[in-house]
């Protein structure tokens, strides 16, 4: 009966790391169709999403299945339990990344993103997809010290982020309104998609040192302008 | 035994109901705080939303307790678990309240809301704050028809979400970039913190009905200017 609750386990770190595979393809994807306003794959992507919403509906059952029939205590219910939260960020990351991808459908067949924030935009949706990568890494090899590297690839999201609002209030910025809140909220997706990326990762720290760090906590602050907080 | 148990159980759903009641106050206050740019009180919400993230850190390790001690099955196990989901929605809405308060402070002294989007922010806040309270009595009378009532408010606050884009795109928008991208954001967290109060009453409908029904998923669509999404 152990055996098959362990293989029950194992199936769903299994299960997780298929969502962070397809996730991560998912705001590559996105990225690519709103840069070259892609419409087909801008689709591809917001269809796709039904897939990891899929995966996590069962993943959640499969989870609150082993709790009721196997009743785990210690360090197996802390897996469960972080499983359950785990899927619910990384079902988040696609929410994201189709949020993207509509974004792309709805400007098509013009671009959302002017040429001049094209390279931050691409380096954004690259270096989210890397960190959804190593999210997933982390999730298969619980190593803790790769899972604190998130958080420094984090910093550097958060440092695109503030050159992609110190472009938007420049004097020179001359692409109008309705580009600037295109990019305000494209901004805001790849900075939310990367701290889901984190969470997951550091959930992995907290089921392997046990530490509930306060860091854990998703604090995330706006970062419009010179943000002071 | 039984008994001991079931205290607990409900201890942790009045823990939910305090977890509303202050991320309910909070918004309402960051609302405030924006609108008459007053920095004590975005100070107040932003220091506040500390006893949020304990009460669920508490919350928390009180279910994950009762999981292992109790183990229990069923209804009840949906029950547990299905909070463990609730605080994690209530404690993201009081992260959205500190946001809006956070952008109040870094405008200070000047106002983040033009005064012809006074009136649109200030029914945004006040929804919000609605919405909260309506999920609070969810928690406490489990009235399913009272769950589904918030999503037609949150259609209200879609709308409104809409009108703010709208004044945002609107040719003679004369207040620059920066308050643009302070207002598109503004609207992103009301929508959003929105979002998760309709996703605690939701779960209450599952607890009570057990439907997982596929809009339970929180599928937030980027309504900038005519989503078509």
């Amino acid at each position: 009966m152990r055996d098959a609750y362990h293989e029950e386990l194992d199936s769903i770190g299994e299960g997780l790391v298929e969502m962070a595979r397809l996730v991560g393809s998912a705001i590559g994807r996105a990225t690519t169709a709103i840069l070259d306003s892609d419409l087909k794959l801008a689709e591809a992507v917001i269809e796709g999403d039904k897939k990891i919403d899929d995966l996590q509906h069962d993943l959640e059952a499969r989870a609150i299945a082993l709790l009721a029939r196997q009743q785990p205590v210690a360090t197996d219910l802390r897996i469960v339990v972080t499983s359950l939260r785990m899927s619910a960020d990384l079902e988040r990351s696609g929410d994201l990344a189709q949020h993207v991808a509509k974004l792309a459908r709805l400007r098509f067949p013009e671009r959302a993103v002017p040429q001049d924030l094209h390279a931050t935009i691409l380096e954004m949706g690259q270096l989210a997809q890397r960190l959804m990568a190593k999210a997933a890494e982390v999730i298969v090899t619980k190593d803790v010290d790769l899972a604190l590297q998130l958080e420094q690839d984090d910093d550097e999201m958060d440092l695109l982020h503030r050159t992609l609002f110190q472009h938007l209030i420049d004097d020179r910025w001359k692409h109008g309104i309705e580009t600037a809140v295109d990019v305000t909220l494209l901004g805001r997706y790849y900075e939310r998609y990367a701290d889901h990326a984190v969470a997951v990762a550091k959930r992995v720290v907290y089921l392997v040192t046990g530490e509930y760090a306060d860091d854990l906590q998703q604090d995330i602050q706006p970062v419009t302008g010179v943000e002071g907080a």
